[in-house]
């Protein structure tokens, strides 16, 4: 079986968006910030349509974390602020299972991304989402609150912070409020231009 | 001339000290798991009078740390919170600059720390402090608020991060506050047991 995996982009100060994030301002305000060494990677433009781009450490992390990630889990903010950020094709190419209070059709993209709502908690979208996966793993998307969910419940392998050299200063902060017995080890760290990309294994409270 | 640094713990989200720090509790509640690393390392054990412990990558980092620092600057409160865990010889072995509004004389104690105590500001502090380091380094011990004053002003040349892999939920966070507009390049990672080590080069506003 797959890991589930979180890779997230954060600032120095906590924060994953900037305040007033909404469709349309998918970031909050100031939150392209956060992904700056993210917009000039080849492999992250390929996926958005984009021609050019840097090939470099980062953009190695950006490949393997694509490679990887066959499904993936979002919350259902994420996917209403997103949506009009990911015009077909859009970057997945995978399923995604979007967690709801709202029962809805799966939604077929272009390019291999298909949307499937989710209204029986986030085991069940796990669950489902490791079944579409297979071998593969299994990506934790976001935003926050989801992030903390799986968090809280034991459910994450690993939890890869892409930690900007920037304060933000407000915003939605990626672990405000998860549990403090939180046991993370830090397994790889790869400096590079921008940015340094910090991953962790998170152990079991108590456990190994 | 030598830099300023600041050179500092913090949990993955944010904080510096846990809740409640005062003096006879200097790190605040659960304070102590954001140095858990530290408290292993042969070079800062000596410093604290302990035998023992372990020469790793942390340690050179530690060894680094004081070699390079001729002098320090610190805030009131480190200062009232730090002086009860001080025993002689404090672990400075330098002057260090005490930012106060109460005039005190310099107070020396063995091996080679007297504190000094400064009451017409940060600048004058640091101006203090750079000149008793001579051609070494002078380091802004902090606390948070100290770090931000510094920074703020732009005064810190470089911002070194001991990042431990915790959350602690509630205490003193290092960055809430500070200029936005803080510009920081990654200038050295070193991955580490239980804790990874970011240097940023601090460059100024606007500026280089």
């Amino acid at each position: 079986m797959g890991k589930v995996f979180v890779s997230i982009g954060m600032t120095l100060d906590g924060y994953v968006a900037g305040p007033n994030a909404r469709p349309g301002n998918p970031l909050g305000d100031s939150g392209t910030r956060i992904h700056q060494w993210l917009y000039e990677v080849e492999a992250w433009r390929e996926r958005q349509s984009m021609t050019g781009g840097a090939s470099n450490p980062s953009g190695e992390i950006v490949e393997e974390n694509f490679a990887r990630a066959g499904a993936y889990v979002m919350g259902r903010r994420m996917f209403d602020e997103g949506e009009l950020g990911w015009p077909d094709p859009p970057p997945f190419r995978a399923p995604v299972f979007v967690l709801t209070h709202h029962a809805r059709e799966a939604w077929v993209r272009q390019g291999g991304t298909t949307f499937f709502f989710v209204t029986d908690g986030i085991e069940a979208a796990l669950d489902r989402a490791r079944a579409a996966a297979g071998a593969k793993d299994v990506q934790v998307s976001g935003g926050a609150e989801t992030v903390r969910e799986y968090l809280d419940a034991g459910l994450v392998d690993e939890l890869e912070i892409h930690l900007a050299p920037i304060v933000l200063g407000d915003g939605v902060r990626l672990l405000d409020g998860v549990r403090t017995d939180l046991r993370l080890e830090p397994d790889r760290v790869v400096a590079a231009a921008g940015v340094t990309h910090v991953r962790y294994r998170v152990l079991m409270p108590g456990g190994g």
